[in-house]
């Protein structure tokens, strides 16, 4: 028997909900294949606000770096929106992933088709898109200094962030995209702006170097403005993007969105070795937090994420995915992605109805 | 009667032919309301790089600065993208904006409902969409200081450019905002990354101070990624957008594209002071060049937008956009926007449709 020790972080709103569906999940398809797993929960967001007045305590850094990987739901809150920015839920989000130098964020974005019309796009134009978004996690305008808000000789004040990565950094993110590419469709695209960005143009000479050692792999590259459009013209012409921290940001929303329920769907941020961290795209969603309203199955995709890319569990993971993709056949939605003629559940039944699939 | 020195800068690729059309409607319309358009050429991107080996020569800077006004047609080709970043297209056009300062750069997307079949989004979403994208134009990370791949001490390379705004550079595209909002639908929404980017809380913080000087105009906010769903998940809540120069790259670039035609659409760029610059949305399409193929209805829109916002003469611009109207009303279409039971014409016909209209 194979034991796993997981770091659960539910952070806020709906957070522990949905940990909990996955949580069963997890011990529900670990007894079928002999996996154990051994949870352990610890405070991040808002939550540890409350506890410990610091959106991430060096104690669930440690917890998370002494497991095998890290659940996490969601963080934030309108409550803690107005805190100093070293005290808010995102400087948590950005402090674990710093921490554990997760710089690789994959993101996923497959249209199912038992909600293909829930995209706000044409069905023939997203009928069959399936987008991996490789989006480099801890480096460019997040994390580049100098940063701040500085007075300048005039007296007015400057806001200031650097956009900065070095060769290694674009070096090691490029060779999880053009690995991740290789195991899909064979393509990849690399966005930039190396048009008016210098950063840009490192990045991009250097990912069309390490295209030689990747020759199985059809390597294009398009500046942001276009990426951005060409996601909304015409999404099947992308198979695997890759892309820096601010980017993939904004290009990797606007793939979840075309799917048109990012209540579905998973990611996963991962370092060189250590535990990765598996976390769904939605939000904290506090508005309907407590009322077993919330949607759990990105939180039961995410730890599918976690069975493949942190455990190396593929059998485990398919499981979860087609207990997913079984639940929706069987017609159950949540709130969010309800359409005619399906049968309107709760966060629970959703679990259970999954657990009855499992 | 009134006379306008204009500068042409027809550039590259389908430029002159396009550019050609605009000076004709410009003529026509003028002669009918006692305007006189004198009219002069001058050299920009590509074609001045051929010419002179630079891509914005002093010269037609200075011709620029000595006109009422600015019709830029497009810059850019294949044949130029791999000359040192001084020398490109683009690097002329950036020079533009910096040398006449035209700080606010304003993107209509508007639905026209004789084109709503071409967007990608299903019909009763984008119905009736008509957004303003106001874009900073030459600061942030486009401008800021310091740029540049540079050699650290262990030898490797690291490319960087700053993201920078001061208080007066904010406020200064703010009011530009605010004051377009009045006078279209009183709702402006600014997009920045002010949970991770301490220049986006800069921004935030003085959008924010400015909106008590415009108590008509309902001022909300949204963070770039979540901007970039919207508008693909439901556009037709955005009436006014204001955003940094990278972000407004994007973010202008989608809304263009949920209207489905690129190629009917103008912007204008305005500074200060002193004369203010026209053109496409769309580039400069080497593919088709001279071969009478290109729609010139966005250049004709950009000459429309530069009677009413360079020059202020409503009633011209009005009669060039009814003029535009009128020829797709009648259903004449270049191969750009083309659909079923339309007239397929060249740029010269679209041109001479449009000179009956007028
Ligand atoms: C919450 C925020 C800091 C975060 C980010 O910008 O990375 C989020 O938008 C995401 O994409 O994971
Ligand atoms: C050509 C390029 C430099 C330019 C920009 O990025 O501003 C273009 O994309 C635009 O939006 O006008």
């Amino acid at each position: 028997t194979q034991q796993y020790r997981i770091t659960l972080l539910p952070g806020d709103g709906i957070g522990p909900e949905i940990i909990a569906i996955a949580t069963q999940s997890l011990k529900t398809v670990g007894a079928q294949l002999d996996l154990t797993f051994e949870f352990q929960e610890a405070l991040i967001g808002g939550a540890a606000i409350e506890a410990t007045g610091n959106p991430l305590p060096e104690e669930t850094l440690q917890t998370c770096r002494d497991s095998d990987a890290v659940l996490l739901a969601a963080i934030g809150g309108y409550k803690w929106d107005s805190l100093p920015r070293n005290l808010r839920p995102e400087t948590g989000l950005l402090g674990l992933r710093a921490g554990l130098e997760l710089f690789a964020n994959l993101r996923p974005a497959q249209i199912l088709p038992q909600l293909i019309d829930a995209s706000s796009l044409k069905r023939e134009l997203v009928e069959g898109v399936d987008i991996m978004v490789v989006r480099e996690l801890t480096g460019g305008a997040y994390f580049g200094q100098p940063k701040g808000i500085f007075e300048t000789e005039t007296g007015v004040k400057r806001g200031v962030n650097t956009i900065a990565y070095t060769e290694p950094e674009i070096d090691r993110i490029g060779r999880v995209a053009f690995e991740t590419a290789q195991k899909r469709g064979g393509r990849l695209c690399s966005v930039d702006k190396a048009n008016v960005l210098e950063v840009s143009q490192l990045w991009r000479d250097r990912i069309s170097a390490l295209a030689e050692d990747y020759p199985d792999v059809e390597l294009s590259h398009l500046y942001v403005d276009n990426a951005a459009m060409q996601l909304v013209r015409a999404p099947k012409q992308f198979d695997t993007i890759v892309t820096s921290n601010l980017f993939g940001d904004i290009l990797s929303d606007i793939a979840a969105m075309l799917t048109g329920s990012i209540g579905m769907l998973p990611s996963a941020s991962l370092g060189a070795s250590g535990p990765g961290v598996f976390e769904p795209v939605h939000g904290s969603a506090p508005d309907i937090a407590g009322q077993d309203l919330a949607n759990p199955l990105a939180q039961v995709l995410s730890a599918a994420m976690m069975l493949r890319y942190g455990l190396n569990q593929p059998t485990a993971a398919d499981r979860l995915e087609q207990a997913v993709l079984g639940v929706l056949e069987q017609g159950y939605r949540t709130g969010d992605i309800q359409s005619p003629g399906t049968t309107l559940v709760g966060c629970k039944e959703m679990g259970d109805a999954l657990m009855q699939q499992l």
